[in-house]
């Protein structure tokens, strides 16, 4: 089957609409991508080698691409990620490719297919769909592209017009990677660190006690204060932004905050080193975290950005096979008016605070998030993420949270991927989606086309630089 | 930037769908306004006083609009809000016009936008968009416009075709405005009060006691007995009815009913009275106040309608400056389906009760408002409220009731609003969304034309009468 | 009011969708119909006699036809059913007919109203709309027709082009009308029976005891035993499919699952057979029957399908009085991912497992189903059911799952129905959606329009026999 990709693919069917849509597009199509949230490694930006095969590249990382494959009874080791059981050996790579390929029609109508299918055409020109007839020759052909000094890490950086690019950071990473590609005249990029606690945060997460107690020797502290925990995130926090970090990343179980008396603080951190809290004092703990985080972010300035909701590790056969982040994570309900107003009733109006909340609820968008950002200047509606990032998903974003909160409180694209070969797929499509939401409204009469040529040139450029202070 | 109107606005994109539209609107496009529930304050059809000025009139007391520019870090003061901290200056008319001309691109794609931008053009024949550089010229074609007597209330009362407007009326007041306004032979609109007993029924609304005392004083009973708090509800609502009074409106947290034991009853209206009523016991107590709404309903006949689901201020640093209805209203998560069950076991299918269920959580549509209406009698669907009342979100509406309930389970329109020069924009955005819908299901073969002609009228004349008994 | 069926219904209003939709429709619009869950009595099938007429045939049985008119405020007796109150007599077939159609008009825009209109004109040749003027004409063209040879069960279940058709059946049903049907050499039709027991696993089912008593009489042991209840109900699945069943259907208030030891779920039996069983315990049990349930369905190969999320029998009223399942059943909220939890833990990866999950709170497509199925083997999407089972619903839903999960992780389309006339109907409807879904991603540039007639095939006729191992 060809593999050809339509010039005017995401616009609306109708002709007018999509004649809008095309003009609209046209206007950002070629702006600079920022990125101010994603997880893509620095260190293959400073050690600059090529990439590894079309497996590593679009496969095995990616927990998007092997979920699906997975779903049909493909095992993990199938698709090549090491298992604890030494019986279960990984495949080969170009094994892995077949599999993919052999299960491509999996992928039709996803996003995964989607920003795929614009990967292989646009960066490797491929001209046929994987199957398994063709899946050696398509592996081959990568696999030439990707030898090629065009396919250096940089050398892609440069191609997509990345302007900016921020990873995501553990509080203790000497940041030396991101000072490493600063200091290098060669490369002229800018990589931003992300200041991400959770790990810290949760007396749950595996190792808390461990690295409670690296955090306070850094410190220089008592690994048993309170105060001393709390002034060792401060501490760095200010790393961080000294090292260029604009945000800080939460994920939580769900969005809850709570203001504690520091002696209650105290007592549950206590108990929660000793192994003695219990699980409500667990979620109050983590709730007061959630707290702190942003009485930090109001005094520091760094945005504060929300990503609850998930269930993580759903599935602890394959966990404790395979490891976190190969698909086992499943959204559940999520809510925010009530769980967060602790932090929005002291710092909801606080001046230059950022509060972005993201969500995989889409219930959320109309009923919650878009009216709490309506309303707080503070909040900012997180792009659609993980599984909304798609297409339609987006257009039901759009749809629920804009007659509520107009466009001007959005946090612009986030691309949220560890796949640094589908940045620009990723943006490009939500340049068109966008192109095509406001050509549906200017094609019903509910916007000016004048209007709709700046806010595109907003949504793109503007409003991802001004919510992230780039 | 232009200001013009699309004669085809919101219809279908589609130039099938759009021509059907068109037709279907333009039958109903002149039809008289029914509007059975608002908060438009009666005394300015009484005076008959020229309205003041721009900010007062589309900014000042229109919290759809306030919140939108707070959320962009503009305090209410700016907006021309009183403080209740003197340093707190409020912003002269002008200044806060100009403060919303230079921040219109924020309503781009909002329902106020829309709104705001048909009554420009409409009624205040403006062709151009609000901005820093036209504010002080609009702010002056306004105010003359306001000046002359074709802009008096009761002028633009007979322009508008109001055939009935319900106001909404504490159940203490005389009503005294609108008896004048009936007795008045120079006055031939009809405007009804609306029962809206909340404050009475729920303990913990500041100053409930001084109401309950209040109430049995007007009752001649004793301030202490369920039965006298009991009987002096029933006994306005009397008097509501006797002053035309159609329905009886109600804004709780949740919409909880509770059938209790009288006995149990009042023992947690003494409880309340002496403050001592734990937050359980306030939620039975309310839940029991429904039921007994509910209950009177069935027996003096008029409508009850719901508005559950808000978070009232949500930010109290905003309510203690600047008072209630100002912005800070947030939905929640809502249902009815269990919490309603003790009200429709005993009510449900009684003859001539008609309880009409609203909603700010959208999912409810599909899922419990629509099946409930699509078996009980008594239950018709509220027209989409306050965040919902905007073009896509009608749209989800009508896709999601229809196939369960039909064309004749809603309410019909509502506009819920205190802009009094809002009301046909409102009403007419409502009538075109009404006939794209059509349109789309007559196009798509899901409707006949010839029906479609008539489920229009009935949608915009008939229904909101058969509903509400007009 | 004509009644004429659009041969393009349910296409894309656009000219472009709309001729893609068509040339997908067309490969599948004649395909055989593979129904693998429903409620049709399979006796009609054995004995093959004329329906009755066109009350009977359309109205009385059908609770998705009478809630409608009983939301009006028509008495079930005025649509024909049987009360328990001897004063309220049923009324006759005819004047059930005239009822119906003098409020033919509330149907419009539902899904029963366009099955029937389907139905009204393929299989009636019927070319007007029922009306008070016509209703006795059309009642006599009806029953012309059922008294013909072609309208005999067995004539329209070949007409109909069943290739499979389930029931759903009692677990002490002794499934002679299958057996007799499978050995009449008359009838070359494949009818089987699915395994319901909700009633045998839910304490709190009326006549539950007797129920239990009777499966251990069966079983040959003692009724007291939760080790001889489990074997009793694995006996009887054997049975079934020994008689050809290929699942087991549970219709439970939420789908939890909750796994416990042997000791603690027999003393919750015996609990509750002495009826000494609290709703905490009844819960808990009814989560474990249904881990229980899956474990037989690892074991056995039965494919388990799972209804959940709707409120049973809303109004005593009218269930005292007409009985169960004649339209007060009402969906309400339904969480999957965390009650869910155990059943996924333990039997989630087991190969041949086959969980199909349906549901009629559609905010779990999009947050919940699809991404359990995006990574589970075992699980599958139920097609949109119930209330959901509708032309903008089932867009809905392929909307909100396909872009997560894709084409193969659907059920395929369950009609459910006891309306044995409207299953061409309903089938016709799916593919139409189908085509029209498929045509919106082909014209968005998606979807290869090769790939999608690949997948429409796949749709309608893969993936049935493949989920339901047909």
């Amino acid at each position: 089957m060809k593999l050809q990709l339509d010039p005017d693919r995401l616009f609306p069917l109708d002709a007018k609409g999509r004649e809008i849509a095309r003009g609209l597009y046209e206007s950002v199509a070629d702006a600079p991508i920022i990125s101010p949230h994603g997880h893509v490694d620095p260190g293959i930006l400073l050690r600059d080698e090529p990439f590894g095969d079309a497996a590593e590249l679009f496969i095995r990382y990616d927990h998007y691409v092997t979920r699906v494959l997975h779903s049909v009874g493909i095992s993990m080791s199938e698709l090549g990620l090491p298992s604890t059981d030494h019986a279960d050996t990984p495949a080969s790579p170009r094994q892995v490719w077949r599999t993919f390929s052999a299960n491509w029609h999996l992928y039709a109508g996803t996003a995964s297919g989607y920003w795929l299918q614009s990967t292989f055409a646009e960066q490797f020109g491929l001209t046929e769909q994987p199957d398994a007839e063709n899946a050696d020759r398509l592996f081959d052909a990568i696999q030439a592209k990707l030898d090629s000094p065009a396919f250096l890490p940089r050398a892609l950086f440069d191609q997509f017009r990345i302007e900016v690019l921020a990873t995501t950071d553990d509080p203790l990473d000497d940041l030396a990677v991101h000072d490493a590609l600063a200091a290098d005249p060669s490369f002229g990029g800018r990589v931003v660190p992300t200041f991400r606690p959770d790990a810290y945060l949760n007396p749950l997460a595996p190792g808390w006690n461990e690295r409670i107690e690296a955090l306070a020797t850094r410190n220089g502290t008592s690994p048993g204060s309170f105060r001393g925990y709390i002034d060792a995130l401060a501490g760095r926090r200010r790393y961080f932004i000294e090292h260029g970090a604009v945000s800080a990343d939460h994920g939580t179980p769900q969005p809850l905050a709570v203001d504690l008396e520091e002696a209650e603080a105290s007592r549950l951190f206590e108990q929660a080193l000793a192994g003695t809290l219990d699980p409500e004092g667990v979620r109050i703990f983590g709730g007061h975290m959630l707290f702190q985080m942003a009485r930090m972010s109001v005094e520091d300035g760094l945005v504060m950005t929300v990503h609850p909701g998930v269930f993580r590790n759903h599935n602890s056969e394959t966990l404790q096979r395979y490891g976190a982040d190969t698909g086992h994570d499943i959204p559940v309900r999520t809510e925010y008016v009530e769980p967060l107003r602790p932090l929005l009733e002291r710092f909801g109006n606080a001046p230059g605070f950022h509060l972005v909340l993201f969500t995989v609820d889409e219930t959320s968008f109309s009923r919650e998030i878009a009216p709490l950002a309506g309303f707080y200047p503070s909040v900012f509606i997180g792009a659609p993420w993980w599984f909304l990032d798609a297409p339609d998903a987006v257009q039901r974003f759009r749809a629920a949270s804009t007659e509520t909160a107009g466009f001007y409180k959005g946090s612009g694209f986030i691309d949220d991927t560890r796949a640094f070969l589908s940045i620009p797929a990723r943006h490009d499509m939500s340049r068109r989606l966008d192109a095509a939401y406001l050509a549906r409204l200017v094609g019903e009469g509910r916007l000016d086309l004048e209007r709709a040529e700046h806010i595109i040139v907003d949504l793109v450029v503007t409003q991802p630089k001004k919510v992230f202070k780039l």
